[in-house]
């Protein structure tokens, strides 16, 4: 939680942070702005103090909403600098980044740099700012980073925010549900209401309109896919597709607070009028598997452990997995879940590749997504919720929702 | 334009260019790729070659349907690398990276990095992986890089899809004017289909939700500022004020194609029922500004001089400017305009740190935003169009719209 950054930074002998980018959809400046159209900003928290944020001189009314301390850009003004520095427009950044940690007296120790911007432009000012402040460690904080930690537990208000999400989000799968279960039918294929084929374009420009009215965002797109594409994890469905009955539908839909701000993460498989005996048992194994993993949760437990029991449980049910072959495309290919907040992965994280860190501490946020995938069937069934551990150490499904596999449609 | 890269890059020296990061809201990746759901990948373009694109195996389906050359990142797994480096997830990274430049031979020359990515991450991965790799030169470009000057200049295709945007976005437009012009009025203040006061915040969700009925997304928000804070250049108007006749209102909206691809960039200033004197002047000068300026802009000339030109036309009129006082925020305070592709800001640019190739070339899109600031007097004036340069050296905004700015409303 922010509530843990300082000590975070202490146990990492981290000096300060650098966030630089924008404001919106930028997790790291996000999580200190709470958002505003600030366009580019940075900001320094020096461990112990206050954070401060360095605005655009236009952007002021943005900056000073956010309620931090807010020092003007416009003193060291980038085109001044440029031009002093005949056109460099590295060294006038390295230089622009020199004044503000100094004048917040953030020259020596380690500084920690983050911010969603571009490669090659943090690569070019950073390693000409080190040269130019030597005494100070400039780095990228990559693996168990104190601001990806704090950010890995949830206080209430964040949960709560997230939980909002997760309403709206079940409100707009009961829409699409019911917008499936109730059109006419042609050999199999939903028809929209001039008596066409729906397609899958048509539900998804929907579903954003559901979630633009409720005042979410959807900048990361959603999973629709029918038949063969349900057997890809990240097949997002192809937009021209008809939608038929009896084949499973991998409906992920992942949207954001307006601004770029909490996500939520959340999947159910349905298959319209029926189901064939395969998706059947496939979705009982997903399910029974869920219900298992969900069940085992514990607080403060290391979460790959639950990605290995998920490996355990699927093979127990036949079926191949990333366990046993790292480069099986059919069974279970993915992790069981992620972190999720002001990016819809982060931290903890479930792979092999976890930190001693990615546990199921009090306040975490996560997805549980077990799926099987079997493109050569022509199918796929995954199932996700989003849930957290609560202060009193137990794991509650943030939103629940029915987890039906087969739709009724009127015929 | 994209058939200019190999001689942008010749000229430039530039041998290879890395793209890292995910294909949606990240321009450089999204040039290539056109968009999908990429949530991770990596693109090399060594100068003359085709660009080939390295995926995760999970997200096959959406790497084929880019049609690139596609290579499989499986083979190069993250997992087995981060293990065999004992953790260290930054030496990982670097040696996959230096794997993939290894596999397409390029091992020397300059190596542009570009993708919207974690600060931090690419600054210790890039700094790490010059050190494994010291007889290639990596850098970014950031003035007058090869890519954003390919990018500076659009073809047809890309023209007609940011025309595509703009109807659209004109389309709500209109929708937004005629709602603020049917309301019920009480006391001067709108009010809403249940009889309260109409507010910013009730304008902005229904204009999402008309932008994602078309198929658009608003990633950065809209500008919808009355009064005082349409005299604040980027303040985004308070979503809890009340809608007022006679004052100014600053609608300024910027959608793009859902996934992150192409933007539109529009901007009016109406004032409900009737206008103040004061506003009425100010609209006739930066209208009157716009025409001059929109005249006068003549292909391939460098855009600077009409951020000049704009300068003096307001002094004329008896406005400050920051070409006199750089830290003015009264009067005209920012610059004429930007270019405007997958990124809603990139170049040609017109302030004074332009470079020399930020000119009006053939197939430049660019905004042109004249504005008057007057916080103090509670309000504000802009106008902007999004124009292009056609092959044949005309200017031509891309959709034209009224420009008045006296909205009448029924009383």
């Amino acid at each position: 939680m922010k509530l843990d950054l300082d000590n975070l930074m202490e146990a990492r002998d981290v000096t300060a942070l650098l966030i630089t980018g924008p404001a919106q959809h930028n997790a790291p400046m996000y999580y200190f702005t709470g958002g505003g159209h600030l366009t580019q900003a940075d900001l320094i928290k020096p461990r112990g103090q206050e954070p401060i944020l360095f605005y655009n001189p236009m952007e002021r009314d943005e900056a000073a909403s956010t309620g931090l301390i807010c020092r003007d850009l416009g003193k060291f003004r980038l085109s001044d600098l440029i031009e002093k520095f005949g056109g460099d427009v590295r060294e006038a950044h390295a230089q622009r980044y020199q004044m503000m940690l100094e004048s917040l007296s953030v020259t020596e120790g380690r500084l920690a740099v983050y911010g969603k911007v571009d490669a090659g432009f943090s690569y070019a000012v950073i390693s000409r700012l080190q040269e130019m402040m030597p005494a100070l460690e400039l780095f990228g904080e990559l693996a168990d980073g104190s601001l990806l930690q704090a950010r890995a537990t949830k206080d209430e208000a964040e949960v709560e925010r997230i939980r909002q999400m997760g309403q709206l989000t079940v409100e707009v799968v009961a829409e699409t549900a019911n917008l499936l279960t109730t059109r006419q039918v042609r050999g199999e294929i939903l028809l929209n209401s001039e008596g066409e084929p729906l397609t899958v374009g048509e539900v998804k420009r929907l579903i954003n309109r559901w979630l633009a009215e409720r005042g979410a965002e959807n900048p990361e797109g959603t999973i629709f896919a029918i038949g063969r594409d349900a057997g890809v994890p990240h097949s997002t469905g192809n937009l021209d597709d008809f939608i038929r009955l009896g084949q499973t539908i991998v409906f992920d839909i992942f949207p954001c607070e307006a601004g770029g701000g909490y996500f939520y993460d959340f999947t159910r498989t349905w298959s319209l009028g029926y189901a064939s005996d395969q998706a059947q048992a496939l979705h009982e194994d997903v399910l029974a598997v869920y219900q298992d993993v969900i069940g085992e949760l514990t607080v403060n437990e290391h979460c790959p452990l639950y990605q290995a029991r998920t490996c355990d449980l699927f093979e127990q049910r036949g079926h191949a997995t990333i366990a046993k072959d790292s480069q099986t495309q059919s069974g279970y290919v993915h992790s069981l879940g992620h972190g999720l907040g002001l990016d819809v992965h982060e931290r903890p994280w479930f792979g092999k590749n976890a930190s001693e860190n990615d546990r199921l501490f009090p306040g975490a946020v996560f997805t549980v997504e077990p799926g099987l995938y079997y493109p050569d069937l022509g199918m796929g069934v995954r199932l996700e919720d989003t849930a957290w551990v609560r202060p009193d150490g137990q794991i509650e499904v943030l939103v629940p929702y029915p987890m039906d596999l087969v739709l009724p449609v009127k015929l």
